[in-house]
């Protein structure tokens, strides 16, 4: 992923230092584990874990010879050991120190990922509590409906969010499987303890039956939630980026002074910010499909899916953990305009209550249809600009026969909407959420 | 869904009769929880279920003129209940019902996927224990590597489809929701309790903040999951494929007397059906990123989901079910042929046991390095027909060194890649089918 | 596809009674070469064309037996042919029937797409020609920017749909080749003069080389060019939806009398046909990776391609021909509010002027750094209401050092802004639409 | 893209240097139309030559605080350029040098995957004239269906990329727009003439209607068009990966001396150029769907496409690049075993020419329906090894009521299935090659 979109730490589990680190304790974990089963000396073991070092450019050096990564690693590893090297990674094979190593940058990826989500569920959640009772319009169609509020909104992400997280806690689980079992996965050569153990010092499961490689079903679903996890993103991005257009202007990317909108036209503060996270959420959800296409490995393995893993791992992961932090920023630092809120939401002279007066026509009597048909009228009427909508209705005769000026009136109480944002912040943000803020 | 690729079952579930059976039921029992709260009179709530029936015709019928399907059904509804109708989809929304029902067919639709992954489990598991000790050899990179059995093959993707149960059933759950809202969900004009009702009645969870819908990123998920499981099957089919392969010929699908394999060449038998999954594995696959971009709608709501949960939800479903129910019958029926696994197993004259001759030179003394070019040297000329492996290792003076030729010998033992199959099979099939078969 | 975004005419292209149409015509061509080359009777040829005829329920109940559709299809042909039939299809492979059936009709849905795009073309250039002049304000970021007209909106739409038609007219093309040329395509049993006669008989290309089969390459290029139509259709759909917009409202959908846009709020008029489209072109674009996942066939062929091309041959086709034709149509009845678009364009107080108030500055020596400070301090506070933009930039002495009030004014012409409007237009619609309207 | 899958070449053509580098030359030549027009000083246009310089480094820092990429590099011009500098970017916007921009490093991508193309034609027609008659098995369904050579094959994938070459040539037209015409794209601060001079000196097209940026649908087709060029490499790729299973092993990639295969098993020649090639065309077809998702751009223009190229424009150029060469190489050293051909071609006992002996019974009277059933008695004996094909027909009374022992032999003929290789080649490689080799 290019500097731009990376950020340090996650970027820092996809370099060669990282990889090799965790190759290096799968060999010397698993050295431990065939020592104590009395296959290599224990004195083996031991000087791995006491000698055992690498160097990335010797590894490079090598492997520009061998064209084979794992033995390039082995023998730079050898060079340090000495003698007793020649008991490292015996009975194993490339794939078990691949995709063992590939399982644990994922879990790391992950917890950052995790960790990411916390801060965009952190801020949804304190603006969402901030205004919780900042009463704006609720849009379908990006048509005025009715009255709702901003807290409520951004309770809808919240939760969105929290969804988010369980599936990232649950692609975790799908990808944390250590496999030993050696070539085509038979662990003719190495014992299945040795699995065990390494699994066990790494913080994974045993993959129940790795055919020389980690199944890419558990892969393919990891990057389905990545996909998943960034059109959320894209969902929030496009809200703000509604909320921030010219006639809308309810809520705005926070704009550090000395930024140039434009360098063309001065007054401009474009929401560039979630257009980026739009533009990233479409970048990690290229890699759904390529992910689901490396399952279908020929017989016992082939490696196909290693460029694609090469690439996206760290590029998909790279670009969410930018985007989740972008997206966390953007909404602790969004300037939210209440009062444009309210005035956007009076325009149309009261119509976004027309469907309560339709069920107080219906309460009183009125058909369905007939009610439908006199506050359809009336709405036209005000939503072409020729009358205020609730003066339109007491105006109106046949709408007289059912409601009274005052129960007409009584139909145009924003609070009536509001009155159960309490028990929906209840569900969200648990009971005291729901009741005081 | 094309007839070819639709079984009854699963297409009935998106068949208007369904659905509109789906929307009665949401209705009335909406009417029931308003007429507990006093909203409507209780003989309205019975009414409805009394009178209440629809006619897929006339409900078209009235779709043509009014252009909106819920109204459609409401008015056709009427035309039976009668003027009790008028309580019917009070403080209700569309959505409500849309989406609520869309819940149920999923689930429906779902619980029959759970069911087709069982027959795919179940004939899995059969052949695999039937052919657990059945010796092939394992291919990595399509080259042989070393022995395996069949019945590991099997037991492997065994394993995979039972986390693609595991994964259906969390899928299940991330779409088990209900939603009765209102418009723009803040539960202006209905009280929250009816939601309850209507979501225990239906056997749903209530959606803790709907904004008129429920949110996308749920389908989003059941459509992930719905690609994944195609991924699985094209796994499985590509297997099949390989193996039916005229050079390989290990295993054949079942060709029925009276079948034609082709019109020009009568002797051809070709995996027809397993490269069929193949293609069926895209198209399921193809619903994945439409699912993902519906994520983001609009504010509170738009319609753009529709047209794509109105195919692809249909086709998905229709063409997962027929592809699982395809994969059981290829799997049970396979015909497998022992002999000629054990033919193409001794193909090269016994270099696909070069590993372990590997290890017993190491094991003797001899140098990672020196022992692999004095196997590479050996297997070489075995591959290119110069020799049986063995007897050329018997031959080579350097290996003469470190290993007598019993000792060579010993390593061309076949039970020796076998005797951790058991361990697998525990694993996969709990501990009586790794113990006993 | 489901009835509801299918059109009869597309549909019928995917009839079995066309396919099958196809199917004899491409058989009793090839009679006629065959006899013409002496490889068959001339009075077999005869026989085929008068006595050849097909019923599909015959063909589908032949083929429940056989398995086979194009041995089925050979039968009953060769129950109305009697003796001679045998002739029929000889040296051909199923594929060759198959493969230039559905060049045949791809090209048939081509010319109905082409004539699709030219109603979009034609409803684009009368609205761009009445609204050459209608002014509203051009948004970068959906902020405002700069004036523009309407016509230059639906112009630049234009120009990407004369595009799209050149792109069909290039996959159509692409896709009309004819294959004759026998089992793995050797022309071992039939002289490819028979395939020149078919292609030249059906309006068709020979194909280079077929490998048995078409290759899928052609068809990978017809569906890709499809996704870009279709993600045109939803760049015009979206910038409908967004104009619609109650903040908005500058154009809408037209809105039949007695439509009905909401059970709950009658007042409300939603741009559902764009958002239709909107999920159109999701669906449609879905085919596209399935039809380049097709194009790796293995070896000669295999038959993985045929689902994929069974469904999405049909369902994007009619999906896009029925979005086609909506987007003629929405744009046709598109109604437009040229006193909102100027309303919206006013507010503001004038900024969008601020570049031609940068350059005049600049113009008269002031540095492009203070002219931008100098600018962008007085936009920030028209932009919050502080006053009008104008007024504002008058009251600024740092700027009165540069220009003087009726500099300042000059700046604010509407008119300067639109001056090359035609010379766009001459480009888009030739000479005499840049220079009259 | 990742050091592993880059060349120099392509990767240079994204690196700072040559954006700026192409900036510059837009800024310059823009100011030279300016002088020429009398907009700004003809020595301002000079002093922009002659003293125009920039530092990437120095560009960086003061993006860093600026936040805008093109005032950073406007900036750091003048800081060279001095008081003149003014003049530069007048009435210009960022995207039009931007877009302009991108265009120039697309065709110089192009250009080189032309080359690239070029490369892979050469190694094809080189190989394919090599193996004209070179007789192998040709499969479908990976079943042996009937002879054809392996210079057929390889034609087949020449008049593929021949087709491919011609789509990036199309590609490359689609994206050499040049657009220069300020905000909003109406030319209001620019005359249209900046834009023609521009054009003209970067070897572009002008932009009919640009909307401040070029429209996306050019950019969706380049990357379409990638997608199916590599699914084209796929299929190659898939071809040899087949051909050297160890079943098959009619063709190997060229194996280095001092390469190893496998760290575990030494006597592995994997076909890992090819599966990487596989998994590169899944790297480069993911950029497909977000260019067509970058199309629908709000308005006149947002910036969410911008991530998707900045990092799919050079990570699928830079793929496609190396996917190409690697390609080319892989063909050109094919390593192909003609006698293995032949004896894949022999397993079976012959009945590779079921199809010929089925159309001489046929000739011979019999019906298309007992001419299929005899020839498939007699397969089905040699398949399952209990005979010679030809043997069996010989001794089947049946069979020898229409054709005698010699007329039997004579569809034995493998010269048969060869006869027209020749006017393929020609169709392919013009008639020189169909005729001599």
């Amino acid at each position: 992923m290019i500097p731009r979109y990376s950020r340090p730490r996650m970027a820092a589990i996809w370099e060669p230092e990282n990889r090799f680190r965790i190759w290096f304790e799968i060999e010397a974990h698993a050295c431990d584990a065939q020592a104590e089963l009395g296959v290599i000396p224990a004195e083996a073991a031991r000087a791995v874990w006491e000698r055992g070092r690498f160097e990335v450019d010797r590894i490079d050096e090598i492997e520009r010879e061998t064209r084979h990564d794992v033995i390039a690693f082995l023998t730079n590893l050898a060079e340090h050991v000495g003698p007793e090297a020649r008991f490292v990674h015996q009975g194993m094979t490339s794939s078990d120190v691949l995709d063992t190593c590939l399982a644990v940058q994922l879990t790391q990826a992950c917890d950052i990922l995790i960790e990411d989500i916390d801060e965009v569920l952190a801020a949804l959640r304190r603006r969402a509590i901030e205004h919780k009772h900042t009463v704006c319009i609720g849009r379908s169609h990006a048509i005025h409906a009715e009255p709702t509020t901003f807290g409520l909104k951004l309770a809808g992400h919240y939760a969105e969010f929290q969804r988010n997280r369980e599936r990232m806690v649950a692609a975790r689980r799908e990808i944390a499987t250590c496999a030993i079992s050696g070539a085509v996965g038979t662990f003719a050569n190495i014992d299945p303890r040795v699995e065990a153990h390494v699994a066990a010092k790494l913080g994974l499961e045993i993959e129940p039956v790795s055919t020389q490689v980690i199944p890419r079903d558990r892969h393919a679903m990891f990057f389905s939630v990545m996909g998943v996890v960034a059109s959320g993103i894209e969902r929030l991005a496009i809200e703000i980026r509604h909320l921030q257009r010219t006639e809308v202007r309810e809520a705005e990317e926070y704009f550090a002074p000395g930024q140039k909108g434009s360098s063309a036209m001065p007054h401009k503060r474009n929401p560039v910010l979630t257009e980026n996270l739009t533009g990233l959420a479409r970048i990690i959800r290229a890699a759904v499909i390529p992910a689901h296409e490396n399952v279908a490995l020929w017989h016992e393995r082939d490696i196909s899916h290693s460029a694609v893993e090469r690439v996206f791992g760290p590029d998909a992961t790279i670009a969410l953990d930018f985007a989740l932090a972008r997206t966390a920023r953007v909404v602790d630092q969004l300037v939210v305009y209440p009062e444009r809120m309210r005035a956007n939401l009076e325009t149309g002279g009261g119509i976004v209550h027309s469907q309560r007066v339709l069920l107080a026509l219906t309460q009183k009597g009125a058909s369905r249809e007939d009610s439908y048909r006199l506050v359809q009228r009336n709405a036209m009427e005000a939503w072409h600009g020729r009358g205020q909508f609730l003066d339109l209705l007491k105006a109106d005769a046949e709408v007289g026969r059912y409601l009274s000026p005052e129960e007409i009136a009584a139909q145009f109480d924003l609070g009536y909407h509001t009155r159960n944002v309490d028990t929906i912040f209840a569900r969200v943000f648990g009971a005291n959420e729901g009741r005081v803020t």
